[in-house]
């Protein structure tokens, strides 16, 4: 049977070349980098020079980087590091109804211990308002979070917009932008966009989990929240995952050398499926800036129903954002973007990587075709 | 030339069977244990398996199981997590002279947010004073955190003594034990000796980096550290890394299979090294509980100069712990037992693994004979 994995922004196959370069690192160069000898020394290498991949890629310092286990942690770092440091200047932390719980969820434990948090409304397509937010920002807004792309329904955010109004209007507010899945696909410009922190994960592009990436301007000062050895500036103690983070910069190389053609590819891609769907009844695509992302909604069918279905046909995708715990909950996003109450229990999401291919895509489209109509039948006699 | 890896207790190299093992999960079961489908479904398959693993071979339930990034992160989730869930009971925080910074460190971020933090003595061979924690244990006591195995001079402490005192004087209060450099080498018994938490990583026992274990028995209330998609029952937010985990796992049950074989090789080629270096005059070797570990103090040889000198030979070795930072500090641990202050600059740790050979150990030893007269020759002129 044919495979079609389009659950990309839940998680990635991991590269082959991160792959044997990760095998070496666990084999070869193993050592420890903070040991003293040429063991230590090579490892360290490594570090240094993923480093300086990243910082030539995003255009900032090498010590504007530091390396995480994850996404989330990443996020965490950005949130509570940034207020527990910042709590005598304020109090108060902006973020969206639509963010992912590595920075929602770190929100409402922030609120627990005392700071003030605005969630911002988004429209129909995902966006957030401008307007909104400029009259939120007051002298007492620590930091504002804002995700770059959205992961259930694709919307780009105006990160640069956004960037520019705390600029303007709130120059020592901190502005940290999740960019977990936009990284590798679409290019953040750190300093136009006046980004204090951003937060990236490897094992959405094609590198290994439990590795993220934290950007942090040299202005942004942050309270530890993992204590050790030092490592990383003593902002991040642990020993480096040497192989994991060696892996990410190879994984993120790659999608940097290939970032413009993926993209058109990606929207050639979401144009063939949207044709290939086209005549299916009763469904409805929400949200859509990322040609990455298809958001789903399919009427008379739960997305759980569907996803069971595809997967006996090879075809893999995700209900909800399904980057969360196991129990699918009612989608914040959804819900903020307004849909009409039957497309939270049936909407589906399709997400496509740089390497997804045509055939996997006409797939997919012919599955859908195939399974609507069977289990309406359930649902429409 | 011949190569004799004796930094072990820094780092080791990744088991082979655990590298084909990762390889398999990141390009075939490479899914998001999150997701609905089989791809999901096989990947949290894995996590299980782990988790199942471990349950078994501490003798606990799987539900008292966490992964983590690395020791570090279980260190600081032990101290942090526990201190602050329990803020309401008491402030008092017992720990040691000798602890690892992951442990020291943060219970000194913890003194800054209003905990009382008492350290423990040691004696002459790295162990603790059952008497002096007895007087110190109170009704506001929250938490006793004591390494079982030092990463320095391999000093084992009296868990199980430890353990019972804190149960019969202050049964509330929680028992943490550092586990890191003992992990797959001894056996501790969590219930006899009344663990509360336990810390564990990968990466000392030929496992990959960036992964590890903790453990909290089903009393223990803990505040999450990381927030976001409530995976791990909560505790510990972020995908998991199945690969790490899974690898984790297989190196450890390799651990346990061969352990109480490996702990007497240990003690013969600890004997064969000593007899190797008995006839070196003005040296002298500091704690040794642990076969695994040889600290190591050569009079009038800077520490750092014989590492480098031994690894011109293909020997390598330690300065101070070298699992912290690259700065080599004056060692906590050496200062708590009292050694002559000629040691603190002057002590090097060879550190075994179940991997390691006769051969490895005796060119090790030869290589002490080779060139600590010639670095001698300059000192003692």
């Amino acid at each position: 049977m044919m495979e079609s994995y389009l659950d990309n922004s839940a998680t990635t196959r991991v590269d082959d070349e991160v792959v044997e370069l990760i095998k070496k690192l666990m084999t070869e160069d193993y050592g420890n980098p903070a040991s003293l000898h040429r063991k230590g020394f090579d490892a360290e290498r490594y570090i240094r020079e993923a480093r300086d991949t990243f910082a030539r890629l995003l255009k900032c310092k090498e010590s504007e980087l530091f390396f995480t286990s994850g996404g989330t942690e990443s996020d965490n770092l950005a949130l509570t590091g940034a207020y527990m440091a910042n709590r005598r200047r304020g109090n108060h932390i902006i973020t969206t109804k639509i963010e992912h719980p590595a920075v929602s969820k770190t929100a409402e434990y922030l609120e627990k211990e005392g700071a003030r948090v605005d969630l911002l409304d988004v429209d129909d397509k995902g966006h957030i308002d401008l307007s909104q937010l400029e009259s939120l920002l007051c002298d007492d807004t620590v930091i504002v979070s804002v995700m770059h792309v959205n992961n259930e329904i694709g919307a780009i955010e105006p990160i640069e917009e956004i960037g520019d109004l705390i600029h303007k209007k709130q120059p020592e507010c901190l502005f940290h932008v999740d960019d977990i899945q936009g990284f590798g696909k679409l290019k953040p410009d750190l300093k136009k966009s006046h980004i204090d922190m951003l937060s990236a994960s490897a094992h959405k592009i094609h590198g290994p989990k439990g590795v993220g990436l934290f950007y942090k301007s040299e202005r942004t000062k942050l309270t530890p929240m993992i204590y050790g050895g030092g490592h990383q500036n003593g902002l991040r103690s642990g020993t480096e995952n040497v192989p994991g983070v060696a892996g990410f910069a190879l994984a993120t190389e790659k999608m940097y050398a290939d970032m413009d053609e993926s993209f058109r590819r990606a929207e050639v891609l979401r144009g063939t499926f949207m044709e290939g769907i086209s005549d299916i009844e009763d469904i409805r695509i929400n949200g859509g800036d990322m040609p990455y992302i298809i958001s789903l909604s399919v009427k008379d069918v739960r997305a759980e129903v569907l996803l069971h279905a595809l997967e006996d046909e090879g075809v893999f995708v995700s209900a909800g954002s399904a980057c969360s715990s196991n129990k699918p909950a009612v989608s914040a996003t959804l819900k903020a973007i307004g849909v009409e109450p039957w497309q939270l229990e049936s909407t589906v999401r399709i997400s496509l990587s740089h390497h997804t291919t045509e055939e996997e895509i006409m797939y997919a489209a012919e599955m859908l075709h195939k399974t609507i109509p069977q289990l309406r039948r359930f649902t429409r006699r």
